[in-house]
């Protein structure tokens, strides 16, 4: 995986100009990972200009980070901040960071390191924001291959639990048998803790999983995923426990639609606000749109929620993907939710593609009756 | 759980002079939960110095928080700690915080704070250190109690993985094997990813499992625990497979009096880095001093590390927790790693008591031959 991790390296060093920084210290562990292939809770990497690049991490992780990083330069230190910029010639005060050390202006991360930590590095460093997550945004076709076994175990999953969707089952045993079920297909770990939300619960997008007994005439909602190696899955289906009323299918028919509209608009040179707009239209004009209360979907990789993310806001900030790109991995999943009555969410993660998107979630979005 | 939260507010709030602040604003999300019972990725609590709270989250979280924090002040907000400051009375710049608000001059968490979210706040506000983990490291018997079921589930999981322990299965069949197996007897989730290290693998503390499969004369230890409603246990146990040779022993049995020597050093009035000794003098004295290269142990309970730290160095800062207290659960986990060669950790979950320490990982520590 070397030349892998040097590519990423290089794409980051290539950045830094535009962010006034002649290197930069990499803290966040999914950053560092991302960048070296370290897993470590206590490590970082500083990636200079010319995308030379020097890794610290203390003496629980030191074989590992020499086995795997064996293309970089790797000092053993428990406090790894301090110790890479150290090494960098600085020694304290405003020149640490900065200042004139060996690499220059060595920037931070400022959505991750801590005021605390930031405090005690010194000196007034360069706030980089998302750098490296830009860089992360494109993915390449190995991580998306990983992706898509995610996915793949999430479908699975979710075929596997559905004997168990019955009156007097309840939340939160469903919850866990979708976790035990995707562990059982090879996930190393839930993507995040399952959403399970029936009847009226189906009201709250985030509901946590409660010991609510499901009963014929709930819609319920299911919010999961995988991870494998890395890589988040992330998929909603919402289904109905015995014949569904006329709101329920109303409702799911129209969630429906709108999760389409929004996966036919996910083409690549398109703004994500513009994709949100083309499911939210929808919704809004059958007169839910109050009832849509969170964005249509965002990025994911190594994270659950990464950038782009899909919202009626138009981006603060452009970090180089003001338009969608192929090879962007995002999820769809609009959602609307009717307090005290309940909910329907559809969500699919996808890939933009400069060909169309590629659906990774295969399951079904009819109505299922159970 | 109302009372509860609101003692834990009180307590909080008491340190507060001492950090010379009027409130603070918590964003951790685990001392959000904490104090409030509101389990959300988007929420932030202030607390003032008389005891009163303001809680603010999104959308997505509004109902829970609402129903779940019915005795305070609750807002619906994106930008929670925005929020959170403006309605204190600051509006922007300098004043709206460390300056004359509502509330004074409010307090931020320095250890969590991301540099980015601090500039946006502006002003020059105090920075606080650990002060809800100050709160924290004592635990109620409601909190012991769930730490206890927690520690239960993680010692059947142990069990129940034993018949799985032979050659040619690989580490990472195990690893998923402990957690279904924990999934399976109520655990919510894993603590942390299970640590399982065979034979040379063994000499990497914090070795990620592997495809390497099991073999006769393999030492293996599995590092692991279940979250039970918040709660992390943690345990590790070395077993051999096959009979184990005279180093293998050897090394065990001296890892195994020095846990023993930790656990008895276990009481409350003695200070953390006396513990640190009396398992790692045994150690030293036995000539494998440089090979036992961590801390002896952590505190546990909504984290899986939490202060107080058992190491050789003394605390840099007293939080008022300067000698180990009653009702402070900890872990007890000395090991040695022979590079090349392989390992042995032991390690229990234990809670410090005025009446000498309770024992919650009750799985036996003799050497299993297996």
């Amino acid at each position: 995986m070397t030349a892998l991790h040097a590519r990423r390296r290089e794409n980051l060093a290539a950045l830094l100009p535009a962010h006034e920084a002649d290197a930069i210290l990499v803290t966040h562990a999914v950053n560092v990972y991302y960048l070296t292939g370290l897993a470590s809770s206590n490590a970082a990497v500083l990636v200079r200009g010319d995308a030379t690049a020097t890794l610290a991490t203390d003496s629980r992780y030191i074989g590992a980070a020499r086995s795997v990083c064996d293309d970089i330069e790797v000092i053993e230190e428990r406090d790894v901040a301090g110790a890479l910029l150290a090494a960098e010639g600085g020694t304290g005060g405003s020149g640490r960071t900065g200042g004139s050390g060996g690499s220059g202006r060595i920037g931070i991360e400022a959505e991750h390191l801590s005021v605390a930590a930031y405090v005690r590095l010194g000196g007034d460093p360069p706030r980089l924001s998302e750098a490296v997550e830009s860089v992360r945004t494109v993915k390449d076709e190995d991580e998306i291959a990983l992706l898509r076994t995610a996915c793949e175990i999430t479908d699975r999953a979710f075929e596997a639990v559905l004997p168990a969707l019955r009156p007097g089952a309840t939340e939160r045993e469903i919850a866990r048998a979708l976790e035990r079920h995707m562990a059982g297909l090879g996930a190393e770990a839930p993507a995040f803790e399952a959403i399970v939300a029936s009847g009226p619960n189906g009201a709250i997008p985030h509901h946590a999983p409660s010991d609510r007994p499901l009963e014929r005439g709930d819609l319920v909602t299911m919010d999961f995923g995988a991870r494998y190696r890395g890589y988040h899955a992330d998929m909603t289906r919402t289904v109905a426990i015995g014949e569904p009323s006329g709101w329920q299918r109303e409702l799911y028919d129209l969630v429906r639609a709108a999760q389409a509209a929004g996966v036919e608009a996910l083409r690549t040179g398109t703004a994500p606000h513009e994709v949100d707009a083309a499911a939210r239209d929808l919704i809004t004009g059958a007169g839910y749109g109050e009832f849509f209360t969170h964005g249509l979907g965002h990025g994911v990789g190594l994270e659950i929620h990464e950038v782009p993310f899909l919202s009626p806001r138009k981006p603060e900030r452009d970090h180089g993907h003001a338009r969608l790109e192929d090879r962007v991995p995002i999820t769809v999943e609009p959602g609307v939710y009717l307090p005290g009555r309940g909910g329907v969410r559809i969500e699919d993660t996808l890939v933009a593609r400069d060909g169309g998107p590629e659906l990774l979630t295969r399951t079904t979005k009819e109505l299922l009756v159970l």
